[in-house]
């Protein structure tokens, strides 16, 4: 793709089987950031009895999320060499809202970071991951 | 439950809706470490044409049976603080096997950690938890 | 101290044996974040023949700027549970500036990051911590 | 240097000036892995009342050995791509030492982690690191 093409990315976000299973939406794209709606399932429970989100779901959204920043700034989606996620809040329900951004695009290496939010505004988790952005 | 009950310890890992959605079976565990298998499921995709394993998916493998090695020794499964996780080889389908660890048990906060091999033994990711074991 | 108090800040800056050795200095502190100088040290190449800055430094500038966000905020440095540093750019010499940030003020964990610039303002490195936030 | 070179490895260990500073022996090496020792000194301390290590100085132990674990595989240095440190216990002074061993070493990236520990053998941190192997 261009190097910034919005249907590409929309493709690159919502094509994967996990991404199709976890229900993904673009809601905002542009070089400096992107914004992706995570709704709700039932299966993302960790929980019975008490009800919250699995840390696993965030945990791939935060990689996800910082993949997407960097593929709307380099054109593609890039393999996650690590990811950190720190975890502030347990959430009981409802669609999330995660926030990606880039802080680093290098020519090997690129480093993006992104932050979730319910649709309170309540941040639940953030994290970053470093990609591999070395051209084959 | 008690510091070491196999039985409950099974349930931790099994009931969990999003744990059953992944399809968790625990093969091993006793004090000194827990081994996990997941079977495949083709929603964990991360691309149609080139089939290989979503890194979230591989990052709540790694998540939960890190917290199963703490709940192996502590009693229960205990929130997560902040995860990170290596991604070493891509693998492209079958099932996979977490062999999780016991870095340091806590009164306040414990880590733990955990490497995912494919059926081969090739290592396909590692990580490490924070998890709060401080108790209410 | 107080919740805000400059001088008490840049005493739990400046009286640290280790960071009296690094030769930190308070640049600019409130609520909302902090900015640290470190000046240059030849102690801390990592290379004799290829003087670039040694990762260890980074990481204790990056460690200690999150911490002091959270002092700023929290009334008291605390003890650091985790940390993680991105590598962006080596750099040659020259004193650093370092940014740090709260990502999240928790009543048993608190999140932080920081930013190292070098005096060009080109991003050298950048993380977060998790730090313990517990009252005794 | 050849694949196991010891006197290279000792000179990459103990010639850089912030190892120097640091008082860096390495006590044995193998290409299963390392070991090196830390001397204590004064300008360690994080607090002058409190007196414990700079979490600081453990970073680049941390760092630094899981390098080196690289170097005794790989041949050389590499660079840190991204770092993390888990605190587990304060220590008050004395020689620590840190064992370090490679996770994975691949071609553009390899992972390596350390753990420190004080003389009556009590585990004071570990971590891993991400580092980039690709050669130029």
């Amino acid at each position: 793709m261009s190097r910034f093409d919005r249907a590409a990315l929309e493709r690159s976000l919502t094509e994967a089987p996990f991404h199709r299973w976890l229900g993904l939406r673009l809601v905002a794209a542009d070089e400096n950031g992107v914004e992706v709606a995570m709704p709700w399932r039932d299966e993302f429970f960790a929980q019975e009895e008490r009800r919250y989100l699995h840390g696993g779901v965030i945990a791939a959204l935060v990689d996800l999320t910082a993949d997407l920043a960097i593929a709307a700034r380099f054109g593609r989606a890039v393999p996650t060499i690590d990811l950190r996620v720190d975890y502030h809040k347990a959430t009981a329900g409802g669609e999330l809202r995660a926030k990606g951004t880039v802080i680093k695009l290098g020519r090997t290496i690129s480093t993006a970071e992104a932050t979730v939010y319910d649709l309170q505004g309540v941040l639940i988790a953030s994290g970053r991951g470093a990609y591999l952005t070395a051209q084959k």
